[in-house]
């Protein structure tokens, strides 16, 4: 069974300065508690100085009703006396995520079908554009479509439009296959992560055109990688990535649609481990579950 | 760093039914005797009545001369208080491995060329073989080699002479292309784990030739396993499988030279897993951290 | 560019007992015509005494109008000269597919998701399914959908529905999660290539509940076949295969979720290279170019 | 069989400008000569003033005998009349290979077991390295090793003489983790493919300590990649890639070795392709058949 799908699972997840005790100390609290530990995660940049991360998914009898008190008690014990950070989540509760959309549908359907067959923790309350041509697309699934055109003219404002939709409303954008740089001021405005879903190959080819230039050289795999956004483009933490086999054959409009196949399954795998919880992020690296 | 470099580590592996607060338990008493948990991985099969299995790695100064005392601590908690079952290593001791052989030669060199490297945290003591042709092979490595040759008139005692080379000195026979079937009646005396290494395919082609009768029905992909042995001839657990891509242009030939490729990567990480304590039998599944 | 986007763009399948010269003929007759080759496969499974198979991609300026005095000449060299079974195709045509399904769309929708974008040179005349429930999946598509349900009475009388269905309407079955076995007299009958998609393991597990008796073996990696119909149950010429790795987190309902990932991608690309004419079956096998 | 086990097999690599009639001439003239074709792989990058590239693999009894015979027939009709390259081999020549190394065996050692078991159509006269270290291992299976040491000083020097070393003794120079840079004369004077590897991520890290920053952005596969060497240090046409998997829990000493395991693939299969003559370089792009 899918851990949301049980409405008496939690999750904790625990970061901060490694030392001794930690895995106890949280063990401790949870058993203290009535929680019985259904699985869990640890791992330790290094023992002496380094980073410490654990995710534990628990089973607490009647968990809504005694979240607050379960809260109380971790953050007496891990923010007071061992300076960690926590969070606690019901499993139950989906995360509420934006898609973000320009033309290209892939990663967009091969979303909302999993969401719509429950195979991601996740609610999608609206799909946001810059261009009309997914509208039919998220309306087919029931989902609300709101075209915001940008050009280089209006990009504040309509960042300030996109703003308004976002806020209270989700837990996490995901840019899927949204081909607007996203500036500073959204990224410390919008107060949630933001997911994206990038090609890539070995080697890198930067700035335009990578599918023809990666064909000049010969590359035989094509990739992807979704990572968060921060402000350094295509420059996050990585959650997920991987590659397809390519040939001589393959014209640059093959390697552009196998990659596109590579694109929707690593999108759907990052985003399915984040509405998961099993994704924690450390400056610019992840630690995955 | 590889685990066992590190002169103080250890690794405690727990498993059976799971009950509220074992993490808890053990987390403390490893705390009490002063260990500081490096990584830890737990499953549960399910957490009302289901199969509890957890591997953690600690660091413990001086945990050569405290291994006895640590090992009382847990002896009392673990089995005489919870009732589970527990096995306490140091990581510095490497496994101490028989490999088998007959004529082929190429996950014999990878092995002991990884164990050269120090990538295996493993020495091999001897290598036994129904077959001369591997001797300067081993040899070549500093390595003892063992001809006993096998028929079917002598397989009783060729066995017998097989274990008494083993009895007391190996912790792990490694089955390494070697083509003769053990009895019954050798798994029980060695006491030690037996690991295999065989060729797979999706759908299988049971008995003699399968490379031929894969070709004949145009299979796109060969495979290996790595599996545990058991009186069930290559139906034991399973450690580890992976596959290679094959094309009608593969000869018969070929597809042995390919699987071949994949057998010597899936038996080395199967056995570099085992040898880190990764594996944990659970009747005929494995749970591998 | 996609050969079926080029209304001047033929291929030319030639297939039967190797001998010397066939190339320098076939490339012969199609120079004589004005045709400019544009890509050629060739394989022999023997030089001496083997099959022969081609695949030629070529261009010949108003193709449609000069087909016929094309096929005549190389009805003349090939069959009556030299012996051999050959297909000529206007790469522009593409394959009419009825799509045969039963509960699970996944399979369904990514095809009809590639035909949407006209990655797949095929169209979809009709929609079969024994259970009413992807009706809206296909109709959404604009693609109708009839239901005919089967049971153990009713299934001679099905079949014969199905075949009037089909009967001149089709070039192509697929099988996208039909979980029904079509009877030796419909294959018969059908008069097209029936393409089948099944999950595979390695090893394989035979009968009933493949998913739980996979996962109480532990195995690691789950995946799918894709293959021509025979009557023999899951056991024609194979098309392509492929694999996801998978572990002992994963539950049954996991294993299946991710093996369906396999299955749309597998059925995907073999449905692909059929309706791009790569696909030639002999005997049990297949030569896929 | 392998092609370079039958004495009597030839290969025919043809590259130009594409034109009409192409394979039907080249075809003509090896029928005429008595020659059967094998296999023939074809690829044009467009059929209007694009490439052309054929690999032909043809059977002629007797072959060694009527080699000049043939080839003076083929240059009349692709050399003169056509105005295409060819080069035309006994598939039993092996390639004679010059390995340079510097303190890593990995790749060295997978090349020799490969050659020693005739995996791959090559003999290996030498091995050179600015390393005294893996002298022993080349001489293990009886292959000269010339130590030559290089420092800023004597580059010049050291590259004349490697090259007195390769003159008119090799076919071709493997880089097998040979850490100097060739200079553009030497890549002038050898006169020879020369082939090199090296780690590959997505996305490049360029520059220093790739593996550790690599780690610090959390990547999840580390690949390699075989090319041959231009001037433009690692930019050179790519032959093979291949990549594997990582996670949070690798160091980056980890992370190398899993690096290794990949690079010493992707080098062999693509040192056996280049022996095969399966690879034509088109500028700075391969076709590999």
């Amino acid at each position: 069974m899918r851990e949301h799908h049980n409405t008496d699972y939690g999750r904790l997840i625990v970061q901060g300065a490694d030392r001794p005790g930690i895995v106890s100390s949280v063990s401790g609290v949870l058993t203290e508690q009535g929680a019985n530990i259904v699985s869990l995660d640890q791992y330790s940049t290094d023992p002496s100085g380094g980073r410490f991360f654990q995710r534990t998914v628990f089973h607490l009898e009647g968990l809504s009703a005694r979240f607050d008190q379960l809260k109380a008690a971790l953050d007496q014990k891990l923010t007071h006396e061992l300076g960690l950070e926590f969070r606690l989540v019901e499993a139950k509760r989906r995360k509420r995520a934006a898609i973000f959309v320009s033309k290209a549908d892939h990663c967009l359907l091969d979303l909302l079908w999993r969401v719509q067959r429950d195979e991601i923790a996740m609610t999608v309350p609206m799909v946001v554009s810059n261009h009309p041509d997914l509208g039919d697309a998220a309306r087919q699934f029931g989902i609300p479509y709101f075209y915001i055109p940008v050009n280089k003219n209006n990009k504040t404002e309509a960042e300030k439009e996109q703003l308004n939709l976002l806020k209270g409303n989700v837990d996490l954008v995901i840019l899927a296959r949204y081909m607007q740089i996203l500036s500073g001021e959204f990224l410390d405005e919008v107060g949630v992560p933001v997911i994206n879903i990038h090609h890539s190959f070995l080697p890198a080819f930067m700035g335009a055109g990578p599918y023809q230039r990666a064909k000049e050289r010969g590359v035989k795999l094509v990739g992807a990688t979704a990572h968060y956004v921060t402000e350094d483009l295509d420059e996050g933490p990585i959650i997920e990535q991987d590659v397809i086999r390519v040939s001589h054959r393959d014209t640059v409009e093959d390697l552009q649609r196998k990659g596109a196949d590579v694109e929707r399954l690593v999108l759907a795998r990052a985003v399915t481990w984040h509405c998961d919880d099993r994704v924690i992020r450390d400056g610019n690296t992840t630690v995955v579950f």
